[in-house]
């Protein structure tokens, strides 16, 4: 139980490490147990949106043991974490647009993307750190491909067609990709070395990250559950 | 299992962690698991109710180690969890007058209030303790503010315009708040130096704050049950 002892009171990040953890954990207690009182057309959505705060829940755990251990950045776990939470996001994305008739190869494309952005952003953070403002760029150019699928692409036609909730929700979703997974370049900037070295002086990248998990798995996450709730009253009424 | 052999029977302050602990897993269970025998407009109430006290079980199981390890405080653990459990009771607040027609604002002005009373508080107890009689003002300030937010402003005339359970689950809440949350405040000022040092001298702070968090976060929970049993009774009858 050192572990439990070592935690100092002004450890900023572990706090986030903690916060995060708990966070994710309620956050899959909330979603698991209350899937089952909305339409069954939802379910399975929010039960995603369950599956990416648990797996986040366990990663944070690990991160938290590890940061408090070795107070270093748990590049490994995090893109554990990412690898299999970002590609159920896109499943998300998909599962919203399916009743609007979306096609699985939307969410392949999605899913192929993000697993691109995030390998050349694991060579970045972990593999050639010299060259990371390369990678970095790399990464980038598949999330601004991402970012104009859902925006400007076939998604955006399919949730027009469906309106009503599942369009505000689509909106909703298409704002998070852009402004809150934005946040993960900007960590990405302060934790690496380049030429944008200093401008985040400062300020930890794992706090920017930690900021940013949950803001975008708990709030995603909260935006399918809440189109659950409003379709599934106007269903009612 | 070292930690189990190590507590001494006359460790009055690792009882009441270990009591506490036990407490709230149980009280988790009762909530998450009666929540779908009620009306559906009230399972999200009681399953924020599990939330609470799942989060603080978690956290006791932490402490209860770090006590056992240690023999001092826990802040930091004792802060994770209130961050995230006394925003939750403004949530609790927002859900049972929602009904009522509570707007997101009435929400987000509590919590924020919350946030800004444990800031201040853990200022006082962990960073600058030679003047926590200050921060503890300042953290004792915001505490009146949220006092009066729901004793006199806006979410009175709510609670009135309901009536019926809502209106006295609205009170017996108001009332948590009064004098349940009261307690917060002699903990702090029997575990931190200042004027009032040897006022409550001899309970530790730790007895005391854990006794507040059995009555504030399992009674909070029972009341806001309490008002779904009641209220589907009567949409039943
Ligand atoms: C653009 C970019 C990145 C983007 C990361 C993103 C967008 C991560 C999203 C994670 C999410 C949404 C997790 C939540 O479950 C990296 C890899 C930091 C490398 C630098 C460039
Ligand atoms: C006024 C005041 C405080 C109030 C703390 C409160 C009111 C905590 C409530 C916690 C609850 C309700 C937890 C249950 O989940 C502090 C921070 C001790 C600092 C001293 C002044």
């Amino acid at each position: 139980f050192s572990l439990v002892g070592k935690i100092a009171t002004d450890d900023y990040v572990g706090f986030t490490f903690f916060v995060g953890c708990m966070a994710m954990m309620a956050a899959s207690a909330f979603f698991f147990l209350s899937m089952n009182s909305y339409d069954r057309k939802w379910r399975t959505s929010i039960l995603v949106s369950g599956l990416i705060t648990f797996i986040a829940a366990v990663h944070y755990w690990y991160m938290r043991d590890y940061w408090a251990a070795n107070a270093e950045s748990p590049t490994f776990f995090r893109y554990v974490d990412w690898i299999l939470t970002v590609p159920l996001m896109c499943v998300e994305f998909f599962l919203i647009l399916k009743v609007a008739g979306a096609k699985k190869a939307l969410m392949w494309k999605l899913i192929i993307l993000s697993v691109i952005m995030l390998v050349f952003g694991y060579f970045g953070e972990a593999v050639d750190r010299d060259n990371a403002w390369l990678w970095g760029l790399l990464s980038g150019a598949a999330y601004f491909v991402i970012v104009y699928e859902i925006w400007l692409g076939s998604a955006k036609k399919l949730a027009e067609s469906a309106g009503g909730a599942v369009l505000s929700a689509h909106k909703m979703l298409c704002w998070f990709v852009l402004v809150g997974w934005a946040i993960y370049p900007v960590g990405y900037m302060a934790g690496t070395p380049g030429w944008y070295e200093g401008i985040f002086g400062g300020i930890s990248m794992d706090v920017i990250y930690n900021i940013g998990d949950a803001i975008n798995k708990i709030g995603f996450g909260l935006v399918v559950y809440n189109l659950a709730v409003t379709a599934t009253a106007k269903a009612e009424a």
